[in-house]
C-alpha cells in the first residue's frame, strides 16, 4: 500500500467541514481512486468547542493555524480560513518556508500574493492548488491550466460572483431597486460579512486577476483591474437593457492586446440569448477562449460547501496522485509583469439619459454623439414625463475615450438631465 | 534543461495535422508550460505524398503505424488514425507492449477495447490519455477524472454528437423533414465516411460508455447501451415537441441505480429553456452531476481540426508534466463489471399519435393510459384533417414498462392508426 497523504486543514467553517465530512464519507472511493489512503492529522479552528456537525475527535487539535502547518505529520496545509493577511497567510507562508504543499480557497491572499507565494513554494519544489478559489466547484483552474494548455488564450470572461448575479436577476424579476433586493440578499446570509467585497466587485476581482495570470503567463495584478461594482445598477438600467434585448451582468473579461494585459469587472450588456445572457440566480459562468479550441463554457455552483469542497478535493486528489505543476500554469519566475492596459477595443454602448423637453434637444444629442465619432445603432425615446423623456442609444462600435468624449460634451448642451448612464456591451 | 518528451504520430487527417501545426507553432509556450521540450520525431499516415498544409520534413516517417508505435526515438505513441481495429489497434498494442504511453481521439477502440488496453498499460506502467476522444474541445475527460474526483458521480448526461444535433435544430430552423436535412448534411462533409456512426448513435454511444466507466469505476460496456439513433425523429415531432415548450436531443445518460448501470443514448426531449435545450446547430454539452458539486455543465465544440487537436495538446502536456494516473480514474483491476440495466427509473414522456374520427376515440386512449396506470398531465387534440387527428400527450411520471404496456394495448382499440410515438422527457 503507497504512504498516506497526511492533510492538515485550517478552517472549519462550512466549506472546511464539507471537506472532512467527504474525506471520511468517501474514504475508499479516494484511496482507490488516488492508490493512496487520504488522511487528516490534524485540524484547527477558532473554537474547538462548536459543533460543526463532523467527527473531529481522532484528529489532533491546534489553536495556531501557523502551529498546524508547521506539524511534522502534516504533509499537505489545507487553508480553508480566508482573508488576504494575517493568519491564513502566515499559516500559508509557514509551510512553504517547511517544503510543504499547500491547498487554499483563498482567492484575495491569491490576489495580493499569488506571486511571492508562487515563487515560495516553487523554490522548494513544493506546490499551491487552488481550484476552490475561482468559481467554486467549477473545475476551470484545471480547465484552463491543463485542458487547455496547448492553446494560446485569447480572452477569459464570466459571471464569477453569485451573489451580484442573485442581487441582479432578483431586480430583474421582481422588479424591485437595488437597495431593497440588497438588503434582502444580506438578510439571507448571501453576502460576505464585508458585503462590499460582493457587491463592490472585490472578490470577483480577485479571482479575474488568478484567472488571468493563468491564462496569460503574466504575474497577478489586482491593482490593474478596472473596477466597478453593482452598486449603481438601477432597476431603471436593468428594464431599458431589457428591453433593447440585453441583461446586465457584473462580468469579468481578461484579455492580452498589443497596449498589454485588459482586465475589466464591471456592470456590461449582454444578449439576452447568449449562455451569459440566460444565467440567473447564483451559478457561476466562466467563458474560455482559445486559439485552437474556439470556445468553452463551464457553468456550476460557483459557490457553498458541496461545490467549493468538490474543488478542495480535486487539489487533494492531484497531490495525492503525484500531479505536481507550477501554480501559475509555468514557473513563477517566467511569468512576466502585466503592463495594465485600460481597454481601448471598440465595443457597443449602452447608453440612457434623460433629456428635458426642449425644442431640438435630441437633435443636440446626436450631434454630440456625431462630433465624439460616435454612430448610433438603434435609439429609443420614451414618452414625456414631467418634463422629462428617457432616451436609450445602442452605438455601433466604439472606443471607452469617444464614449467619454460625448459624456463630457452632453453637460454643456443644457438639455441632458443629470449624469447619462454609459455601460458596455460585450460581445460574446 | 528537462529531456524531450518525443511523440511519434500516426494519422495526419485534419486532427493530426492540427496537433503538428500547434506542437510547431507553440513549441516554446509549450516548453514553458511543461518544462520541457515537446518534440516529434516520426509520423505516419496513408499517403507520404498528399499535401496537408504542414511542413514534416524534419520528422522521420513510417508507413506502418505498428513500425511507429516501435521507435526507440518515440516515447508517447499519438494515435489519431481511428477504426476500432485495424491499424490502429494494433500500433496502439505494439506500443503498450513496450511499456510506452498512448494518447488515443478513438471513442470507438476505447469503446470496444477500453479494460483490455487499460490492464494492458496498467501492468507496464504506461498510461493512455484519450482527452480528444469525447466531445472534441471540452476537457471533459480531465473534468471528471480529475477535477470531480471528490464527487460520488450521479448522473452524466449531453449531446455528444456535433452532426446530430445539427441534423435537428436544422429540420426545425427549415421545418423540413429528416431525409432532406440528413442529404443536406452529408454534402456537406458533417457527416462520417459512415453515416450510420452518427446518425444511429454509435459514435456518441461510443462516448457515453467511456463517460460512463470513468463516472462509476465500471469496466466500459458499449453493448449495455441502450441505443436509438435520430433517424426515425419527425419534422412533426420536431415541431409538436416545440409546441409543448420541448426540443428533441439525441441525448446520453449514463446512472447507477440499484438495478445496475443505465447507460441511454436515444432521443429525448428536454425543456426548450435549459441548456442542453438551448444547445444549437453542431456544439457539444456535457452535463456532470455529483453528490458535491451538484451539477457541472460545460460546453463547447465537438468536433473540427483545433479543438480536438486542443485536446491531445492537453494529453501531451499531461504527459510531459509527469500526470500520470490509471486510464479510467482508478486502477483497471479495480474496474467492476458493469450490470447493464434497462431504465425502469419513472420519467414523464412524450406521446403523439394519430386517432380516427370515432365517438369516443379520446376517451378510449385516455383509457388505456389509465388502465396502464399511465397519467396524463397535458393533453392537446389538433383538428381533423382527412378524418385523423393528431394527439399530444406529456405524461405524468411513469415507467417505461407502463408506457410499453400502453403502447400495445393501443392497437386494440381500432381508434388509434399506426404506431404512436413514444420519447422520454429527461429532467435536466
Amino acid at each position: 500500500m503507497s504512504k498516506p497523504l497526511r492533510l492538515g486543514i485550517a478552517g472549519l467553517g462550512t466549506v472546511g467541514a464539507g471537506v472532512v465530512q467527504i474525506l471520511r464519507k468517501q474514504a475508499a472511493l479516494l484511496e482507490t481512486r488516488t492508490g493512496r489512503p487520504l488522511v487528516i492529522t490534524a485540524v484547527s479552528a477558532r473554537s474547538k468547542e462548536k459543533d460543526r456537525g463532523v467527527n473531529l475527535s481522532s484528529y489532533a487539535w491546534e489553536n495556531d493555524p501557523v502551529a498546524l502547518a508547521k506539524r511534522e505529520d502534516v504533509d499537505v496545509f489545507v487553508e480553508l480560513m480566508g482573508g488576504e493577511d494575517g493568519p491564513a497567510k502566515d499559516a500559508t507562508d509557514a509551510a512553504l518556508a517547511l517544503g510543504k504543499d499547500v491547498i487554499t480557497a483563498n482567492k484575495a491572499m491569491l490576489a495580493m500574493h499569488g506571486q511571492a507565494l508562487a515563487e515560495a513554494a516553487e523554490a522548494k519544489g513544493s506546490v499551491i492548488k487552488y481550484e476552490a478559489a475561482v468559481a467554486g466547484g467549477i473545475p476551470v483552474i484545471k480547465a484552463l491550466g491543463e485542458g487547455l494548455a496547448g492553446n494560446q488564450i485569447t480572452r477569459v470572461m464570466g459571471v464569477m460572483n453569485g451573489s451580484c448575479n442573485y442581487i441582479l436577476t432578483r431586480m430583474e424579476d421582481a422588479g424591485l431597486p437595488y437597495a431593497d433586493v440588497f438588503a434582502e440578499a444580506d438578510g439571507l446570509g448571501y453576502l460576505e460579512a464585508d458585503p462590499q467585497l460582493d457587491v463592490g466587485g472585490i472578490d470577483a476581482a480577485h479571482k479575474l486577476a488568478i484567472l488571468s495570470s493563468l491564462a496569460f503567463g503574466t504575474q497577478v495584478n489586482f491593482a490593474g483591474i478596472e473596477l466597478e461594482g453593482i452598486e449603481r445598477v438601477s432597476i431603471e438600467d436593468i428594464r431599458a437593457a431589457a428591453d433593447m434585448g440585453y441583461k446586465i451582468k457584473l462580468l469579468g473579461v481578461a484579455q492580452v492586446t498589443g497596449r498589454g494585459l485588459e482586465q475589466r469587472m464591471q456592470p456590461c450588456l449582454v444578449p439576452d440569448t447568449s449562455p451569459l445572457g440566460q444565467l440567473s440566480g447564483g451559478t457561476n459562468m466562466i467563458v474560455l477562449e482559445g486559439d485552437a479550441v474556439g470556445q468553452i463554457v463551464l457553468r456550476g455552483a460557483g459557490a457553498g460547501a458541496g461545490p467549493t469542497a468538490s474543488a478542495v478535493l480535486s487539489d487533494i486528489c492531484d497531490i495525492a496522485r503525484g500531479y505536481r505543476g507550477p501554480t501559475f500554469g509555468q514557473p513563477a519566475t517566467t511569468l512576466t509583469a502585466a503592463v495594465p492596459a485600460t481597454s481601448q477595443r471598440p465595443a457597443a454602448y449602452y447608453l440612457r439619459m434623460t433629456l428635458m423637453d426642449k425644442p431640438g434637444a435630441l437633435a443636440k444629442v446626436a450631434s454630440v454623439l456625431g462630433d465624439a465619432a460616435v454612430s448610433i445603432d438603434r435609439m429609443r425615446q420614451y414618452g414625456h414625463v414631467k418634463d422629462r423623456a428617457q432616451v436609450l442609444i445602442v452605438t455601433h462600435k466604439t472606443t471607452r475615450a469617444d464614449i467619454d468624449h460625448a459624456l463630457a460634451a452632453f453637460g454643456a448642451t443644457s438639455v441632458v438631465s443629470g449624469d447619462p448612464v454609459a455601460l458596455r456591451i460585450e460581445e460574446v
